[in-house]
């Protein structure tokens, strides 16, 4: 079973200027992959402060995956800071000074050269993006804040997270939540390693609770399944999937 | 100038079952009152984690602004956790109970004692709502997960989130961010107390670039900006907002 952090880097998230919709993403990509997402931090754009997320997710989780700050801009520091994790010096890598001269035609300025400098011993990536290969440190993911660049660059590599797979059952149920609390206790006494979530819903009107079971073993959730249908009402289940 | 954290408390946000679109509302509206969110964390429904996260950010920052967890069932353990960071036990609200049991016309079962239990000394703030007052502890805020009932408690007691508010200038540039780049970071030489962001857009058919100047001081952020458009080429400034 492996597990990841995401570490989501950037001030216009804690602004409110920008919503981060790639940790939903990596989270739903993670999950379907049979991989823990364990943690979500969202942090500023300070190298120490980066540092000390990555030292310690990278330190507690199989798989640490970073999310923007790798511009070329003053706020772009999440390479420095992952060095920083590290004590890693940056080093330049010419193949990619060349591949941005290439497509600017122009000599580079100081903040493309900048896009040029990776962690001495990165592992670079390359999934046929314009700019640079992905950057990978350790066991540290460095992706773009741009969510179609993201994407793009998590779909070359997801391979490598690829792990035992959840089951999953959804039971929708037209009970309020606390009057299936407690078959919900007794359900985990019985089944002490299943997954259980129970998510209350004010603005449906067809079902009140979606309880959701899951576990990498296929047989345990459905025989929890059956245990479940069999404590609540027949009347109150509206569906089942 | 006053500080915030955000603790989003849920496995289901971890495991992407749940988009979080709470911290999202509470960047915006923390923000327009003034007030800087410095980090958010998502957490996993364990009450060692959420106490320490709870402790953590309760010593780092003003306020902490807890979502989720707050329900009757056995993945609601939030306030035990904030019970736990303060080593403080938890004691029964008769008001509560009484209000619960009005409410349903029944006995409290377990799961309805429970949410009636709160850490001791706690500070209750009547909203109006159904089940239960909005629980501070300390400097920790303890908003329920349903974005609709977060709002609406939010709401009721936003005021005291006041602060000194932002001045925020947004600048859309149609060229490319390495372009500018430097630009920017001489700017930030002559404004460092400036708070300048770069985002670029690559789905954007009209700009490349969207830059966010702010400070608390309205002054400062019209000079930065008059000294920003002096140092771009005209035709290069697709707006100014």
């Amino acid at each position: 079973m492996s597990t990841a952090g995401i570490l989501v880097i950037g001030n216009e998230i804690l602004s409110g200027k920008v919503v981060d919709i790639n940790s939903p993403y990596l989270c739903r990509e993670l999950r379907t992959l049979g991989v823990d997402v364990e943690r979500i931090y969202t942090i500023p754009d300070e190298i120490r402060v980066i540092a000390e997320a990555v030292k310690s997710m990278s330190q507690s989780y199989d798989y640490v995956l970073t999310s923007g700050g790798i511009g070329p801009t003053h706020d772009d520091l999440t390479v420095e800071g992952v060095a920083a994790a590290f004590g890693l010096p940056l080093e330049r890598i010419p193949g990619i000074e060349e591949r941005i001269q290439r497509a600017t035609g122009k000599e580079l300025n100081q903040s493309q050269l900048k896009m040029a400098r990776v962690p001495v011993g990165a592992q670079l990536i390359d999934s046929g993006d314009l700019w640079f290969p992905l950057v990978v440190v350790e066991n540290v993911y460095v992706f773009p804040g741009i969510p179609e660049l993201l994407r793009k660059k998590f779909e070359s590599v997801r391979d490598r997270f690829r792990g035992v797979p959840f089951n999953l059952k959804r039971v929708y149920v037209t009970l309020m939540e606390s009057a299936i609390a407690e078959d919900l206790s007794d359900l985990l006494r019985e089944f002490p390693d299943l997954l259980l979530g129970s998510y209350p819903r004010i603005q449906e009107e067809s079902f009140r609770v979606m309880l959701t079971l899951e576990s990498r073993d296929a047989c345990y959730v459905q025989r929890a399944l059956e245990s479940l249908l069999a404590r609540l009402p027949a009347d109150a289940i509206h569906k089942v999937e």
